[in-house]
């Protein structure tokens, strides 16, 4: 399961002191090879984490040879001194699992603001080289939880002989480009740094960049990919790039799933769009307005929110002329009132809202969740 | 007060019953001259409700003699007989007051997507037609609440003998480029349309456009300036807008701190930027972030969300020289770590979050409210 799906790598997840509450905190990946090819993709904001500074420059060559990945603690907006401690997590990692500390990523979550106690860090590196194992990718995933109620992993098995597989964390702070959100994916499919970056902003653009749970970026977001070719396999780019996006999809889908207080899983799907990105403008907009989200939880399909957000976006479209639907009911046709909303059933935890401009062929989804009042609860009492 | 507290204008507020509740629900504003100069400004959601629709072309020429304004229905998205139904207020009110359909201006605010019931809108403004006088201003601002507890007026007198006085409501969908948000504001000072035009977008635009509560917009948000010239004086082109400026920001402080459910009133100061545009862009982001208001909610001086959502904005600016300070405790300072956040209290209302850029002399403020448990408790159960 989870990274250790692939042939190629062993991974530990285990307990190094870093949490107060003395659960798993340290996770290492380590690709054991013949390749160490690697891509990833990061935060856009501009308060970059430490791990996430160290992590770009170990990428920049197409090659990791592991990733070291702690809860607990963000290291994020800890200065030059945060900086020296994710070296310093690469050198320990780089030191136990004999590579490079250039060719270890390092990845952080937790509270943003304080130093990581490196004791705890070092400690849990040295358990978890010590625990590596090609059936680890589990523990490395339970290793990354947060506010996180359950771990997520995913895996695609190709016909013709590789695999990919990967973990990720984040149930807070999903947003536009990446989410605190931490992603390892492995691959024992033979592929070159370039086609894996390809691929990996390919997926990520249609998977994570889509899920808004609650509009908020992350300084940490993260998601890397690792070849280690050991299936001696050279798939197709198409074939490989669509498995890819899969197992992304799968992961985004976990995690909106289990997103911080949250009763319902909401697809806003933007259908009859002048182009793609009038599409996904619109589907933003409704995603992130609180009275829609709200409306949501309380199971009322407001197509008038629905509406008064699409209005705010400044895309091709006829206001006069649109369809709104929730759970396949219209109730708003052509820009009237249409099917009664009393047909419409949102008791269940999946929600599909659908509205179409009717202004050309493009279509986009974003992928999130509703406001309640655990959502207020877990974010007023909780210390990101 | 209110409306009626310069010289030249009537008003009234009854119950017509349009609302089930039985409360007051219809309010008649009407200039008695000499002058009927007036200007507007209107939602810039293109889901535009008929009553907008209608007051922009009634508002023009410069000139309204009245404005009828409803709670208990938006007549949002109710298409063309919605418009009719407008229009039909218009005449209704025109007739009653003794002027011309196209000299009456019309506000309507509640549920979206229902036609209004216009038996009971007719008897509305045959009441407040009755009831009209100079003392009026009072009970026409209780009848256009809807979810609001308490109603908002403000008024200005001049030394030089001339008078601003307004009411306005609203208390969810306070957003960006206003909220509904009714505000009619009068003035007895001689001014030109033109004037009254250029003064009330200088207005709005420093206080209502930077009053933002939860980020939604409305489809129905209406700001209206009337002048009566009944005062005889002609102040001071900077003199009046300064004061106009000074209504509308008394009037945008009283309806955050009416905010559905909310616990704080926030001002999110940025200072330091290079344009004051770059200043708003990242004072919005930040009182934006759902993380961030919730934070709030909690009493938690959350700096590390201040950053996350300065982070997402292409201002100019160096996120490694940046200080957050709450309620004047400097909690990050020069990009680290600063005082102790346990120095700041933020158990009372008011907040005061300050983020300096270091980036030039620009300034901007945004005000708006926590997120908390209420807010999602009114927005699931109410519908808006």
């Amino acid at each position: 399961m989870s990274v250790t799906a692939a042939k190629g790598f062993t991974a530990a997840g285990v307990t190094g002191g870093i949490k107060a509450s003395g659960k798993p905190d340290l996770a290492l990946v380590v690709n054991q090879g013949p390749d160490a090819h690697a891509a990833a993709v990061f935060t856009s904001n501009r308060f970059t984490a430490a791990p996430v500074v160290w992590s770009k420059q170990a990428v920049a060559d197409g090659r990791l040879a592991a990733v070291v990945l702690n809860s607990g603690g963000a290291n994020a907006c800890t200065g030059s001194a945060g900086l020296a401690d994710a070296r310093q997590m690469a050198e320990w990692a780089g030191a136990e699992v004999g590579c490079a500390s250039g060719d270890v990523a390092v990845c952080s979550t937790g509270l943003i603001g304080e130093r990581l106690p490196m004791d705890a860090v070092l400690n849990g590196i040295q358990l978890a080289a010590q625990d590596l194992s090609t059936s680890g990718g589990p523990s490395a995933a339970e290793a990354i939880c947060t506010t996180d109620t359950v771990s997520k992993q995913a895996v695609h098995t190709s016909p013709d002989g590789w695999v990919i597989g990967g973990m990720a964390k984040g149930a807070g702070m999903l947003a536009p480009a990446l989410a605190t959100m931490l992603v390892v994916i492995t691959t024992d499919a033979v592929v070159e740094p370039a086609a894996l970056d390809a691929a990996l902003r390919t997926a990520t653009g249609f998977t994570f960049d889509r899920t808004d749970s609650d509009g908020c970026m992350s300084t940490n977001d993260t998601v890397i990919l690792l070849s280690s070719g050991a299936s001696g396999v050279v798939p197709q780019d198409a074939e490989f790039s669509e498995a890819l996006t899969a197992v992304c999809a799968d992961l985004a889908r976990q995690l909106i799933s289990d997103a911080e207080g949250s009763a319902h899983d909401i697809q806003v799907q933007v259908e009859g769009a002048a182009t793609e990105a009038d599409a996904l403008a619109v589907a933003r907009a409704i995603a992130r307005s609180n009275l829609f989200k709200c409306a949501i939880f309380g199971n009322d399909p407001n197509w008038g929110r629905v509406l008064a957000s699409a209005g705010t976006v400044d895309a091709d479209y006829d206001p006069e002329h649109v369809d709104v639907a929730f759970n396949g009911v219209r109730v708003f046709v052509d820009g009237q009132l249409g099917a009664d909303r009393s047909g419409v059933d949102l008791t269940g935890r999946d929600v599909l809202v659908e509205l179409h401009l009717h202004a050309g062929e493009a279509s986009a989804a974003i992928w999130t969740n509703d406001l309640t009042y655990d959502y207020v609860k877990e974010n007023a009492e909780y210390s990101t």
